[in-house]
């Protein structure tokens, strides 16, 4: 199942690309030597060319916008979906049926349980046969399921960041259980303003937001249950999560701090442990010790970086920094497309960082 | 006419309180001495306390919005129009009739020709007999109608950075016919994102404004004909301004680069033009020979400062600073107020700017 | 004790005015009905008019730069130190003899302990005998002694933020005992540019701090000893706080967020606990239940706004925000002045926050 | 002269790599296939590794910088100069000597007059006798002289993009004599603040640049003579250009609005003038009629946009965007070493802007 069915080139298709992970994914299958863009779909811009709502794509993509109905996805070798939750649930079993492969970056096969799905996202799951089989894609998690699923679901923004700087602690939960008080984590989360999407909203608008600053979302945020779905599985045993996200005035940018009383595990060189841990990824950077990595240095990348800090023997600090739009978003799912196809890993992403 | 009804105390009513400048409207009416702030209207926030739309008031707003029509507006003193075009028009009669004098920082009574308002804003004017006795109420040339008016048009946030920019050199043109052309006139305006309001636009969101900066409006901008009528009347001639808004990155400020060719004027010293011009004026300030003001220097205050360069003998550069929302809009409309019930014209306006 | 020596007006001066709590300073003092400037000194700057420096001040502000030596500070009824440690220790005991009440925004007189003071900023302590009785100038906790102090350290940005949001559950603490887990505090805080002063540093330039967000200083930061110094004496017991500061790319605002384990206070009211602690409090806010308050509710104002929330019974999170330059410094530091001298607490104060 | 001596790939060096221009390069040539990173220089930083003082960089640049003495650039196929003017001068012999070409990011051979050079730079020219043979390498115009030389000087950022938007009128001057006013340029710009460098500067602070906007340099900027001899070339007459430079608070662009009066011109279309005149070029993109093009639409890339407008018969209204660290620096110092090389001209500049 690893590779198109054209051969060498992967047809991809786009449903909802008017968003900013839409237009992220562009920018970057544009560049991508093994993807041919076969259609992109909105119902709002239909007729509209992609070039004339993102000026940056001209002379890139010649592609103009159609109708769902009217896109033919079922051509494609994949199907990417850049749309809120709802939409890709509700297009999964005909695509498959046709033999496409589905990437979404929504939210609609993130959550293993379909009761979960429900109570979060107040509606009722369209298909939750199909979950057992969605992969969470998350490549350092994840790379040989991906490599066999018919169905990827791309982690949250804020999920990715806060799995990367935790699934260390969790493999060294697998082998000392006892190291790690799972019940007490705390993720302070800081994000750049493109993480709430392309959405038209009072408290997104620039007035509102520049030069400001203020949490967000803590009577619930709908990335909690999928952190914490992630870390279970990691760590083997129940945990308990306080995720407090804040909005920065920047456009792109995840830091999550991230704070962990350790038990049993006083002795652990967790600078060692993090390196070990991702020596092998193409896209995780551990810092050198006593690092705080800014969220520049992987703006417009789909690196993440991460420090470990160790204030004192019984307390972990995490550092973690990741463009939301490509590790936490499009890039990721590129990432997951080149895996689930056969394709080098790295492929059509290699961008580096725009600084400054 | 100079005095409020209710003796020393002037009873202020808002309608339209909502928009960014009906909130600087309440910050700098909270803060003066004369006024009493009676009643603010809005239609979609009727019932919500005012301080909780704008947390910056809380325990100095104690008002709540009301419906347009529970808001009793004829026991106002002066009722200010804080709204889109459109609205002051329709209840300027009866307010008139009621005795309150109105003070609009819509566009309504700025325009002297109803034919030209509607060609501009393409709905009929309401009251065009009412245009007549409307008064262009930029304090530095017309306080004498100020205080006599019953109709106060606030002039522009962008045709008052023109305007002060180019008065002093209107009056060169009265006493030395043909010192300047004016048919040539060139106005480079920059405007931070709070000029267009709390409008939600998606061209106005966060992710679309930050780090980014582009002109817009190349055809045609409602504050061009206002601009031109009153250079016309002050310079007593025609004249053709070429206008080039420019939207930057920041909340507040409007940087004026005015460019204007100077013909028989060339012995002119221009500094002291407009040292003298500007000598008794309590809220522009003419900088010293080779200054360039920065936006920030008039950040929440009602200053506009200014700065005139001649890199020929036959062109001046103005620089004009203000901050959009003060001298461009309630500042000035606090100024008029103050000037139109007789109290001392920098009542409330004594704010120091915001820096850094 | 509570009077100025020269009747109503308080001479004030200022040593070090052309930082960022010099000119909030500035800003401030120059629209207070009872104080008169008498002189502002600077190494750098002498013989630059203050309005030079700080545009915003023209008109405002008549005062020049003067050399230290030239300043005769001892004509003052009070002395604002608005410089880097090390500047208040040395001139002291001169001014105290002279007459002058001092009131230091840096930290010569915060901490009580001389050999902290030293191990934290590496100088000796120049008037370790003066270490009593400074008063820590913080007036929510500190007001009778404010009024008799000869020495008022104000205390610093961050400090300020989490003190504030800590002392209500300091006072439970000392109600009943156990109620709070002292050793867990985590104070993750977010600062933007201008906490670090006016400093010319690679690090705080523009191109730096855009679009960016980190965080700085786990490996120690000065304002640690300060917050535990103060919360010890608060709840009478030892605390352990991690305190991490991030840098936010805006100019204004701390914002705060505390995560504290509750341990015998689980059927406490927060709300109502908070409510009650600040409920005469002129400065502080405590806003509704469900709040997140943003930094600009507060800017270029004295206020500080304070959300409680309890996402579990064992977690509490407060939230704080508070302009770094006002209630985090030079406003701090007028209210100090305004209770040393017998004023009304908020004269001169009363700035709304600029909104948007 | 057209190909490295090293055969396929081009052996290159940078001298002064620890600027923004310097890290651009730096970021362009790391993903330039054919393009082998040989050295590095910095005074300063010699010893330190490239990627812990641009950590953008890690895993990607593997160089260290190194002490000009010690780099032995005399091995590279071309040398980079990404210095402020002075240091280009002062290796050219001796670099030219051992059989590299220089690539000059800064201005020491972008006047072809020593005298003019000295004028504005307040220095000697180190090697006047190379200015002859030295090209002003916008590829746009020079393309078959860039293959050819051995010293290649790179426009400013603000050249770039005035010469941009009004070569093609240069051209129709040569066609039709008198058609364009050329004594009445006005080149209003805006850049971010990248453009200014890594320096080091209290008014490049993020405090003072953020929320803000000013002019600067009224009084004479560098780039000026630099355009006017480039015009004088294209059009084959006299110039005078009115250039006005301003402050942004955006890390990258630059928005050149630029202000011609047509006198014998007037029934030219200039929209298809345009797009005639570039056609061809795969740098430079002219938007449909009545565009503005804005700045982050390049941010990144090594494009530059095109708007023109004819608000009226005789004024014609050019709007040129650009990242001024690509196309109006490093990018078009790539564009040109490939063009010097015989590689393909968009070798390694095909990133697309980053949008949001």
């Amino acid at each position: 199942m690893s590779a198109s069915r054209s051969g060498g080139t992967i047809r991809a298709g786009i449903v909802g690309g008017t968003g900013y992970t839409g237009a992220e994914l562009l920018r970057l299958l544009a560049q991508h030597p093994a993807v041919e863009l076969v259609a992109i779909t909105s119902r709002g811009e239909a007729g509209t060319p992609v070039d004339r709502l993102f000026t940056s794509l001209r002379g890139r993509v010649g592609l103009t916008f159609v109708e769902p109905a009217a896109a033919r996805l079922e051509r494609c070798d994949v199907v990417f979906f850049a749309t809120p939750h709802g939409v890709a649930m509700s297009q999964a079993r005909e695509l498959l049926a046709g033999g496409a492969r589905i990437i979404d970056l929504g939210a609609d096969f993130r959550l293993r349980d379909a009761a979960e799905f429900e109570r979060w996202y107040r509606v009722p799951h369209a298909c939750p046969e199909l979950l057992a089989e969605a992969v969470y894609g998350l490549p350092e998690t994840a790379r040989e399921a991906i490599l066999r699923a018919r169905i990827i679901a791309i982690p949250g923004c804020y999920p990715t960041s806060v799995l990367l700087g935790l699934l260390p602690l969790a493999r060294l939960e697998r082998e000392r259980a006892g190291a790690v008080d799972w019940n007490g984590l705390i993720a302070d989360c800081k994000s750049g303003v493109s993480g709430a999407g392309r959405k038209v909203e009072a408290e997104l608008m620039a007035g509102e937001v520049s030069d400001n600053f203020r949490a967000y979302g803590l009577a619930g945020h709908r990335h909690q249950p999928e952190i914490e779905q992630q870390l279970r599985a990691a760590a083997g045993r129940a945990v308990q999560l306080t995720f407090v996200p804040h909005l920065v005035p920047m456009i792109r940018g995840i830091h999550a701090t991230l704070y962990v009383r350790l038990e049993a595990a006083a002795e652990q060189d967790l600078q060692q442990l993090y390196e070990r841990f991702y020596r092998n990824e193409p896209f995780v950077d551990v810092m050198p010790a006593g690092s705080c990595p800014d969220t520049r240095s992987v703006r417009g990348s789909n690196v993440a970086r991460i420090a470990v800090h160790r204030p004192s023997r019984n307390l972990a600090i995490v550092l973690v920094v990741e463009d939301n739009l490509v590790k936490g978003a499009a890039g990721q799912a590129v990432q997951a497309m080149n895996i689930a196809f056969g394709r080098p890993e790295s492929e059509g992403l290699t961008q580096i960082a725009l600084l400054p």
